[in-house]
């Protein structure tokens, strides 16, 4: 029998207790499924800088190398938001992205149906909503050189400082994560749209040759579309419905990525992967993560939902560990839950339905199983 | 009596026959309000490069420095699309915005009563929304150097190329901005809320310092929050009506304020206007334009909802003639034949209406005049 290896980093706000559950979860497929885990539980965010002064230490940075996947809950909270930028919560998030080489983050946006009231949208225009976003994450704007804040005195600015942020794109870097957003396009709706600004950025117009290159050659038999991300924002409002997968940069990606998640009205409900090249074993490196921050607000309360983290963890089954059919068996949990109106409160609407602590919701996903 | 000088750039697509309506309420201002005008007409965009082998000929710009307002309509086209990216329509566009230095661009979101159903939004969460975003629009990435793409081999990209683009704020971009921003607050709801990626972005910083600064320094009167773009995104799809005034840089600002547009339904209705740095008279060097594009797929075919021209021609006669009383009434006819049911093609819902054309629209208008 396989021995799974799994780093837990749950990180600042509500991570610690959607980890919980998820640990509950993973014990019920030791128990029930034969599966065997090899878990270690380590520091991000801001709770690893109260330890070690610094938002990820070397050694979790390591380990996270070597295991088969890592799953983090959330990092940052007021209470670290005026310290310097090298330290801040987000580094250590950034830092396990760029340095694991996490180069295509997969970011559902689902229309849970139970749930599509919820959304702000009318039910017609998003129920049964289903797009996939691949994001870049190791490049662009958010790791471009030159980067910094230093003393100006150009006419009109005397005195003054300037801000500068490199948007930075290769060939290779656009190719690789096109190849992602292709390949997962073949086992859902075969097209793919690309966002970028070609009419104005130069970036942008490398990006839309290079996704046109990497169709072209490698992947004629799906349907590419481009759109201006302006554009583009507007039609995920408009229609999101027209979309099957969508592949753009680290900060379009980022914008894009959250509308499409609010459109849904289930943000406590959205995992993410992000996936680097293979290892040794053929499996990609990979951290799965929820699509919702830290919710400092409400941290500690037992209000969170934890539903988020535990389908990241049904996409760490799918995509690291090779048991998709254990990855669908907890979905199917899950929307037998919702079905039968369970819910924390960030889940409960006009409808009613049975109010739930988050353990009470894992223990009800754990009951479904 | 004064004239009042303006310079009519119509463009590309539908941009001739939405502005062929602003004439005809122009002339209904000169016949019955007593105004003058002295207007002059233009190539810009595709329109200019058919003739002159470029978007925006230096007479044209020259012409723009001078006169008290532009209303343009709007650029490109698929006929242009594969132009080098120094020539297409667009550069037209970003020319008159840099050398005319109309750093404050105001896209207000407005829902019209009539046509909240129109929203793909439920009426509730966007009725009566009425928000104003400020966008930056001389500055940031879409003017940074370094810019281009050249050859790079760097390891990973042998024989590929790399593109760059240099997202770049000053002080002084920023501030000025702000200031217009707050200015503007004032005369709303008093609040301003600033978006970037500080958490990120090292421009972002110093984009939120900056804003800040001009704050307590200049306006301390106005509520100011800063708030991070993706987060920015997120909640103008689930709540837009919380925000007054946002104030953002050139491409979060591209793409919010589009997402903001569509919100509303009315993406044909919307107006905006681009100011600069006050003229010896005192008023702003300023560009009015509608928000939509060139259409090209229902130009020329009496389709085009003029009324986004036209109520940019109504920031024209607030912000760039002083004719504040003349623009309420404009606006007060428009809503009137709203409220008529008077419906161009992409008005037309679920409750039917009276179905007119482009010229229908602008006769409509003068009537309720
Ligand atoms: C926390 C922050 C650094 C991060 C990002 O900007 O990528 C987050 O918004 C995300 O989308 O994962
Ligand atoms: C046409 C294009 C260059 C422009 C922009 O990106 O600014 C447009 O999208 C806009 O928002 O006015």
């Amino acid at each position: 029998m396989t021995t799974y290896s799994l780093l837990i980093l749950p990180g600042d706000g509500i991570g610690p207790e959607v980890m919980a559950e998820v640990r509950k979860v993973i014990g019920w497929f030791e128990e029930n499924k034969g599966l065997s885990f090899d878990i270690s539980e380590d520091l991000v965010g801001g709770a690893a800088y109260d330890v070690h002064g610094i938002p990820l230490a070397d050694a979790t940075m390591q380990k996270a190398q070597e295991v088969d996947a890592v799953l983090l809950g959330a990092v940052g909270g007021p209470k670290y938001d005026n310290l310097d930028f090298s330290v801040k919560p987000e580094r250590g998030l950034l830092r396990l992205r760029k340095e694991m080489d996490l180069f295509a983050n997969l970011r559902p946006a689902q229309c849970f149906d139970a749930l599509a009231d919820f959304s702000s949208l009318k039910r017609e225009v998003v129920a049964g909503l289903d797009i996939l976003i691949v994001r870049e994450l190791t490049s662009g704007v958010y790791f471009g050189q030159p980067r910094g804040i230093s003393e100006d005195n150009t006419p009109g600015n005397e005195g003054g400082r300037v801000g500068v942020n490199t948007q930075r794109y290769t060939s290779g870097e656009i190719r690789r994560v096109a190849r992602a957003a292709f390949e997962l396009a073949r086992k859902r709706g075969n097209r793919v749209c690309s966002m970028e600004k070609a009419n104005v950025m130069e970036s942008g117009i490398l990006w839309r040759e290079e996704v046109q290159w990497v169709h072209d050659n490698e992947y004629p038999d799906v349907e590419l579309s481009h759109m201006y991300a302006d554009n583009g924002a507007m039609q995920l409002v408009r229609n999101p419905r027209q979309f099957d997968v969508i592949v753009t940069d680290n900060l379009f990606g980022d914008i894009l990525s959250d509308a499409a998640a609010m459109l849904t009205g289930s943000l406590g409900m959205l995992p993410s992967a992000s996936l680097g090249a293979p290892m040794e074993n053929g499996r990609p490196k990979a951290m799965y993560e929820p699509v919702h921050g830290s919710a400092p607000d409400i941290a500690g309360q037992g209000k969170a939902n934890p539903i988020a983290c535990i389908l990241s963890f049904a996409m760490a089954l799918r995509y690291s560990y090779n048991e998709g059919d254990n990855a669908a068996l907890l979905e199917k949990a899950i929307e037998k839950v919702l079905a039968d109106g369970v819910r924390t409160g960030d889940l409960m609407g006009a409808e009613g339905g049975v109010p739930v602590s988050t353990s009470g919701m894992g223990d009800a996903i754990l009951a479904a199983l």
